[in-house]
């Protein structure tokens, strides 16, 4: 018997190797082989320095009312081999130019039974493999429903994941650091409540999804170039530690409704025994086509303060009054509603966040709340929510826009969508008319909440065809869009570069309802960042939460060192400074390295990335050339140690160092720091102990 | 035993009479009482000449995610009577003046366990009830989710009903005649195929449904201004014989999203002993609100052609080309394709239309199939399926309504969204300015197929207001609406005047999908009609349609003569000559009285009226005060008797009958009519035979 088998299995491997297609990524460091399983199941793997790190996975679609899924019964057609290598420059990013460097492998399968081809796009880049499905226009092949994509990642062991719950409506959970074996014991702790939530499985994860070998390789999973599809989880088959897609459906179920020609995002594998290299790729980037926007001079980086924290901290309210059980926009009269006292978008208030942000070199103010309808905007699958052009009584849309204007400030515009997009597409056009009408030139949009229509999700398809939707046509009026609870970015600001921001994962918001994870930002680089800036709203100064509402006994688990290294360890073409001006106030040497600190980058440099535990970054701002360097920490205290030979050989610098100070801990003493200044050029070395939930952050100025 | 029962019953009927309120028609013919029955449950009767017709009917609503539904419990608080009389004049319709007259009733009950208080307001007409929910704003009510409306209508015996089935997303059934005893058997026969259909109960109906009882009392249940809210259906209990409202639902399952104050639409229950009342009610309009369209002289009466019915019977097609297995709207280049010679939309072809129409006075042609994309429109829930702005290479949008402008003749516009109704939203602006830029101001609207985005029914609430935010939109740019396949009209015309036509039933198309019941249009003046104006599209001359399209084997199961009786019988301010040119060409004669036709009234008189038998109606010209007469008549032959007393006293009038010839029948001799004048006055009567499925049409010009 075992005999039979032994020979039953030599011949399989034959037939597998005999159809096998070897792709070679430029380094040589990494070798994808795809193959025709007996059966004809396409299948691939990837090997990492000649180690498989992706056991062979089977690739194939589940369709709908269709005779034929495309799961097996494939034949081998042609193979298309090409390498490409360009160099590209970014609108905005981390560095001036990226290369886009790759081998690539076009395969075309037949189905004999369904008199179909599928064309297999694999890409193979130094740090990582993409690789997606592309259906030609064919006689046997025009509409199909995607009942389910099964894209397999199999996994060669227990690998540590830091992962997060998969879900339709929501991304903004904390990590859970854990072995894959265990993701689904700790699975319902790793569930926290969220505005708009649903679960699919007591295994299922989101991308991007970072992962640890036991022999310290690094492996991300992820997807690029999510258009016109459904936002992709995976389920783990946690026994043969296999991960298979899992898209979000609509309210029939169906997960995808497709059109040929047409193709599929890409699905993507990053592999380094370096986690630098992860953190450092532009593959997802790379894998989205160029800027659609031919003219992007009026896209721009922006600084900016806003009228937000303090309605986040529960000291204001987006309402004007809490006199009104229910609005009905455009109906209610607010003039002759009592106002609650509490309301934070007052032409008062406002104004005093516009002379901060002129006094301290920002470029905007953020201001939420202005609109009528905060009063019952919540909770109640509300249709006609707001209407997105009527302020309260107690905020001068024009003369505050004056006032801004006047001191070199714009105010950046807020639509609250409440998850109600049909509403927010209404509106939309008198929306950004009435933006450009005042001088506006970005967008921070929401989808707090569940979606309406009914059985709509956060991340579907049709929902994900709204976010570009709204960011197409802002471009058409050229304002920057920064969307907040959409789906999570995939690399599309390559091609849509006014979209400058996302939230789409937990952001310094939960630090005010209870508070998040300490290491969170060492993980964030290696997962929701690899698509696409994140306005995580960071430089809070003040961690206890009652000081600034007695009511909220929030902690904010971070040290204020950690909290200015953010600007340069997350990475973002829009910078918030989000506490409050007073609490800059009260800690201005500290608050000067948020001035100082640039946000558009001619190049960065991954010093040390350890994902859960550490990252420093330095980068070479575009327009000065000065250097900035942030670090963040861990749970662990732990010394920093970094030679400075990223700074421009033959130059000195005057380094002015903001550190945490020797007793500073994230929980017990988060405002205690440092700042030094030492001369240091490209020879020197560094050497900075780093507290628990701390870090420290570095401007380098030619002296 | 017995004994305890009855003075149990006896106690019961006590505390019932101790809280009944009683509400009379103004002619006091109509009796409605109010009651609380024990348990605080609302209920009504309704009695006509002193006879229940509504038996004891619950009234209330079961919420979702809601400690009390608003079922029983309730106590009585104040009741208000009034009294309303007023006469309004429509921008158009069957009478140039409407009497608006009814006693009223606002009962005000309130449920101790939620302390909320629900208002039911009851309005009484000399034809028949309406009556409503209201919610008034209050401490414990803003906002609620309708899991069902449970409002009875408890009939008083298994009534004769005219039904079609209940269905979430078509209207488009021959009607059943049967006992309400015979539903549930008579149900799988009820149910013909559709575009797009999905039924909830076997013995669920939809509304306007007409009944006779046994003793030839006539009643009509149906809603008026649904607006808001979900179209309503109705369950049958077939042993108890009592109807429950059964509304349609979203993706969810839930049936409405309310947030006070707020209403329900009204539920109308008219009751007559003569069948002409019901006909000749506008009991439905009065329940709306009077037009919110101040400057109405844009909206206008249209009598048309169109290119249209050598599409629906296969001898043209929408479609350009048949090259193309699909189309991406915008990419497509059609220049490259090669027509496929059957087009109807055709610049030759509609410059036939125009000068046909020209040629014979009316006012405008309708041109379907003009925009690109009708190769693949249908079946594949596409998003993108239409820009309803881009014409195909052979329709010359620019030159044809110049030409049809020259020859003072209007282009008719045409939308079909294909049910994707985001898509249509996306571009209604763009669409509509189209149409002003070219001299459009009337549009038909379809929704064939099933709704996009998924789950969403034709007629849930969330629907319901995408189609009157097109009418609301429409009448932004002075555009007139007639929407197909949209829910079925409750009056709204009234409150919005530019929605002109409806489809919203089985319309004259069917004749040509294999035939329609011979006393189809005896039904649907009790029925579709009393909600607004159907676009049913009469005036076939030629009843067997494969003398049209050889393979289209369907039979039109009318004579000509009815078809002529339509014109008068089937009111609409939009009224189609909907044959082809060549047809008519071939019977001038009879065509006279289409070209003859008013299309916008004075006056009318319902003269002969029995649902399912037989309808004569005339009617007063507006404009020239002529009178026009059409009778039509079901599967029996009958002699129509009237006295034309309604012709204006002392005046003479030559009449031109077009009727039956004597062996004319619906299916074996469809052609076969006469023509004969005869000088009248209103003392005069007129005899005349009709065939089964026949009828005749009469013009009376004053000598």
């Amino acid at each position: 018997m075992k005999k039979i088998l032994c020979l039953f299995l030599i011949s399989l491997t034959l037939l597998v190797i005999a159809h096998a297609q070897v792709l070679r990524s430029p380094n040589g460091k990494l070798t994808m082989t795809f193959a025709l399983q007996t059966g004809g199941t396409p299948t691939y793997t990837l090997a990492f320095k000649g180690k498989e790190v992706v056991k062979p996975s089977k690739l194939g679609l589940e369709l709908k009312n269709d005779k034929q899924s495309m799961l097996d019964g494939f034949e081998m057609g042609k193979v298309d081999n090409t390498t490409h290598d360009e160099n590209w420059k970014p609108v905005w990013g981390e560095v001036s130019t990226i290369r886009n460097h790759y081998n690539e492998m076009a395969v075309t399968i037949r189905q004999a039974i369904s008199d179909r081809i599928v064309v297999i796009r694999f890409r193979l880049f130094d740090e990582g493999l993409g690789f997606r499905y592309e259906f030609p226009e064919q006689k046997n092949l025009s509409y199909f429903i995607i009942k389910e994509e099964r894209t397999q990642f199999a996994m060669a062991g227990n690998h540590t994941a830091f992962w997060i719950a998969g879900d339709y409506d929501t991304q903004e959970y904390d990590y859970t650091t854990s072995k894959l074996s265990e993701i689904r014991a700790l699975m319902p702790k790793a569930i926290t409540s969220n505005a708009s939530q649903t679960q699919f499985s007591p295994t299922g994860v989101q991308t991007s999804l970072m992962m640890k070998t036991a022999d310290g390789i690094y492996i991300n999973l992820h997807e690029a170039a999510v258009i016109n599809y459904a936002a992709m989880s995976l389920n783990l088959d946690d026994k043969a530690m296999v991960f298979q897609s899992w898209l979000t459906p609509d309210a029939n179920g169906d997960k995808g409704h497709m059109q040929a020609s047409c193709t599929t995002p890409w699905r993507t594998v990053m592999v380094s025994d370096d986690a630098r290299d992860i953190v450092a790729s532009k593959m997802i980037y790379n894998l989205n086509e160029p800027s659609k926007i031919k003219n992007t001079s009026w896209i721009h980086p922006v600084k900016y303060v806003g009228v937000w924290w303090e309605m986040i901290t529960g000291k204001s309210s987006w309402a004007y009054t809490n006199d009104l059980p229910s609005v009905h926009v455009g109906i209610t009269d607010f003039s002759k509603a009592k106002p609650n006292g509490t309301h934070g978008a007052t032409t008062a208030n406002v104004k005093k966040y516009i002379d901060f942000a002129a006094a301290n070199g920002f470029d905007a103010v953020l201001v939420e709340g202005w609109n009528q309808g905060w009063e019952d905007w919540f909770g109640h699958e509300k249709d006609f929510v707001f209407d997105f052009v009527t302020p309260y009584p107690d905020f001068d849309l024009k003369g505050l826009n004056k006032y801004a204007h006047s001191k070199g400030i714009k105010l950046i515009m807020h639509h609250e969508t409440s998850g109600s997009v049909r509403n927010y597409e209404r509106h939309m056009d008198s929306a950004y008319k009435l933006m450009k009408q005042y001088g506006y030139d970005a967008v921070k949009s929401g989808y707090v909440g569940n979606i309406v229509p009914a059985g709509e999700y956060h991340y579907s398809q049709w929902i994900n065809n709204h976010y570009l939707y709204a960011i197409q046509k802002a471009a058409e009026y050229h304002i920057m869009v920064n969307a907040h609870e959409a789906v999570r970015p995939t690399g599309i600001a390559r091609t849509w570069p006014n979209m400058i921001g996302n939230e789409s994962a937990r952001g310094t918001e939960f630090q005010a309802f209870g508070g998040s994870k300490v290491n969170h930002v060492t993980i964030l680089p290696f997962t929701r960042l690899l698509g696409g800036p994140m306005d995580y709203t960071p430089g809070i100064f003040e961690m206890d939460i009652s000081k600034i509402n007695p009511s909220n006994n929030s902690h904010v688990n971070s040290t204020l060192a950690n909290q200015l290294a953010l600007y340069v360890t997350m990475y973002s073409p829009l910078q918030m400074a989000a506490d409050l001006p007073e609490n800059y106030n009260r800690f201005k040497d500290a608050f000067q390295f948020i001035k100082d600190v640039a946000i558009d980058w001619q190049d960065s440099k991954y010093l040390e990335a350890e994902p859960g535990d550490y990252l420093t970054v330095a980068r070479k701002a575009k327009k000065t050339g000065q250097w900035f360097l942030g670090s963040v920490n861990g749970y662990e205290q732990r010394v920093s140690d970094i030679p400075l030979d990223f700074l421009d050989a033959g130059k000195t610098y005057t380094a002015t160092i903001y550190a945490d100070a020797k007793d500073a801990h994230y929980k017990t003493n988060p405002q205690a720091y440092t700042i030094r200044k030492v001369v240091v050029n490209n020879k020197s070395r560094l050497s900075q102990v780093c507290a628990p939930g701390g870090g420290y952050a570095v401007s380098f100025v030619q002296k």
